[in-house]
């Protein structure tokens, strides 16, 4: 009502963004025309571009614009240690951190009986697929600490119980810089169960 | 580095926007790839079509994909009154307010010796003309209380002294449902200043 009809179009699709309310769509999408008519075009290809060429890894499932992505296809990766990620954002944590040399697998989900999500709906086939070609692989499973987090972990602790392959799961514990008064007591149970021996 | 090229374009454009951090467009570029192909074209459209058809009305200054803007071309609005502002965002705000039945004047911009930016910079001179048409107009200063606010205000205020024109401007003053107590000084003083006489 307050705006032509072309701005109202831009602010409605700002909104279905995650975290844009109203006054922020507005914001941005104000912003957005005053741009060049290059910049708009130049948007514009790129989001046409960005929707053709990402595609999925067929090794890990990573968001890639190759067939192979650049982690799975480098050379000084360690292809005998996956780490398991319900999604290719949770890749992007990890390689911003930078201190982890192994590949990835990417679920691009969580088993959730709730949701109807069984073991079939999510990316475990071609993680099998993978452990059966190496040799003592080992594998991490990154998964959030909710019921779907620890349903899919166990399953997958399940269906691997046969096969040589070393499994362990990211620590659960206080975060670094927390303040233990402010911690919810799940997180203050967890910490407690996997406490660590500092003196043998 | 840990984005496919493309994505990384389409975080580099949404940073671009006001209020917008690297988290944030990263946030928001992974939910755009996730838009439908129809989504993406859709999009690609309206950025264009905004970019093309929005443009300022011939009479006020404000964004509109006419000549004449509604709220200029709105028969039962009062054409003999009218409201000066910065930026046409502005307008947008008394709009929702939806208190003021007269017109609007976008200055886009403020008079600012730092800046270099004189009168003749802003959208003054159409401001003028419009007047010289009126009989008896009214406008009202809704410009920030800035220095180049003030400076606009007073300028404003001298070229129109020997012409028949009613000039007032909002009131400055405490903010309603404001605390007293976390009120900024210049806020208070101005307060103090434009204080309104409740018995006589």
């Amino acid at each position: 009502m307050h705006y032509p009809k072309d701005l109202e179009n831009l602010i409605n699709y700002y909104q279905k963004l995650p975290g844009i309310g109203e006054k922020s769509a507005e914001r941005l999408a104000m912003a957005t025309i005053e741009f060049s008519n290059e910049e708009i075009n130049e948007l514009s290809d790129i989001l046409k571009s960005a929707k053709q060429n990402l595609t999925r890894c067929s090794i890990c499932g990573h968001l890639t614009d190759k067939d192979i992505c650049n982690i799975c296809s480098d050379k000084n990766r360690n292809k005998n240690l996956i780490c398991i990620v319900e999604d290719y954002k949770n890749i992007i944590a990890f390689e911003k951190s930078g201190n982890f040399n192994g590949t990835y697998h990417v679920l691009n989900g969580l088993i959730s009986p709730v949701d109807d999500i069984g073991p079939e709906d999510i990316n475990l086939a071609s993680l099998i697929n993978r452990l059966n070609k190496l040799t003592n692989p080992e594998i991490i499973l990154a998964l959030k600490p909710t019921i779907e987090g620890e349903a899919t972990t166990l399953y997958i602790k399940k269906i691997l119980e046969n096969k040589n392959v070393v499994i362990s799961r990211l620590s659960y514990g206080i975060p670094i810089g927390a303040e233990l008064d402010y911690l919810d007591n799940v997180t203050l149970d967890k910490a407690l169960e996997d406490r660590k021996k500092i003196s043998e």
